[in-house]
């Protein structure tokens, strides 16, 4: 899975029918500081995430798995919104409280 | 998904039995700033988009879930065409309106 | 799918059984001026193409989804020869009859 | 497969219900010097790994085959601790006993 | 299909129990001229290639469609070793033989 953060909401009134339903998100990929890499994705979601949020999403057939995206053409999706990153060291990479 | 702007039609005569009846469209690659990111790819369609329309394509196997590509030798299809992107703090990012 | 250029023959006596039969040509990706991307792949045919000739190829499972190579251990296949390629502004971007 | 190491542990407790149970590593990719390559990934474990140990994990659908993450909406999953890797001239890339 | 170099041999005693039997080697990716990519890969192998030998492997779910590989966590196999591989001009860009 790969590190986002929500950047925006994307709206499409004309889809593939077996689209109906989903929710799209912007994201934007993470790096292991939690900068920006440069890349964006558009994903569905699995889990109610909202803009701002640090999440997980799965790309690729692992995006159909869940539920909302069974057998649907859908190949990324928002399955986790991360609590917190801790490192080996001890020390805390991320924590959602902390913003 | 990917972010893509419709920028040309493919013509193949030959190919394989499985293809006949898709239309393939030249799509270039978006950045976050809806700036081409140099890379392009060749989809099929499975909403009737055009050339010019900004649009969201599925890759790999999520690209064979549309009626129109089932079980067909296709590994990008253009599943939507967007309306508008907003970003998180109200801004708009895009809008087809605005062109 | 991505557009390449066949620049080569690829051959492979020791091979896995469930190859046989199936010939590989050496591609090079070609980038939306259709100029060499610094990329290459190696991928089997479904449509009878030749060298020196502008190809679409699928890969991944998608791959799979031609007769020629359904259950195979193959990732990229030649599935159309491109006859033309033609912009939004009205331009043609390739013409296999002006090579 | 692709070596990493792991570098830190993910919590995500608001998750696609079929993620219950798995746990998620940070995993830093490395070259073929042993250097980080600069990208991350998140996985789930299939064999018990711990931070530190370099790994080899499996993306897209071949991450779902282990019994851990079958049918999980899950793109990257640790299947094996590396123990040493040793290189065509007889040298020594890694050995896990020499850290 | 991509073109690697075998460079060295991978083991690792700790790993998912589908692995068990399988040979694990450390490729190089190759690019249109022969050398190196800077890119490394972990491929199971099914066709008993050695370190040394310059291969075809697959990767995805097609690197699982060979009798070895078959509902394994693997997403890299190789799956050919290549004798020769000649260009458009006439001119051949490898030879087993010569080494």
């Amino acid at each position: 899975m790969k590190l986002a953060r929500v950047v925006g909401t994307v709206v499409a009134s004309r889809k593939d029918p077996k689209l109906e339903g989903l929710t799209f998100f912007l994201l934007e990929d993470l790096d292991g500081k939690m900068k920006p890499r440069g890349s964006i994705v558009v994903a569905a979601d699995s889990v109610g995430c909202g803009v701002g949020e640090v999440v997980l999403y799965a790309s690729g057939s692992s995006a159909r798995q869940t539920n909302q995206t069974d057998k649907r053409p859908c190949d990324a999706t928002v399955m986790a919104i991360i609590d917190s990153i801790d490192l080996a060291d001890g020390g805390s990479l991320y924590s959602k409280a902390e913003g």
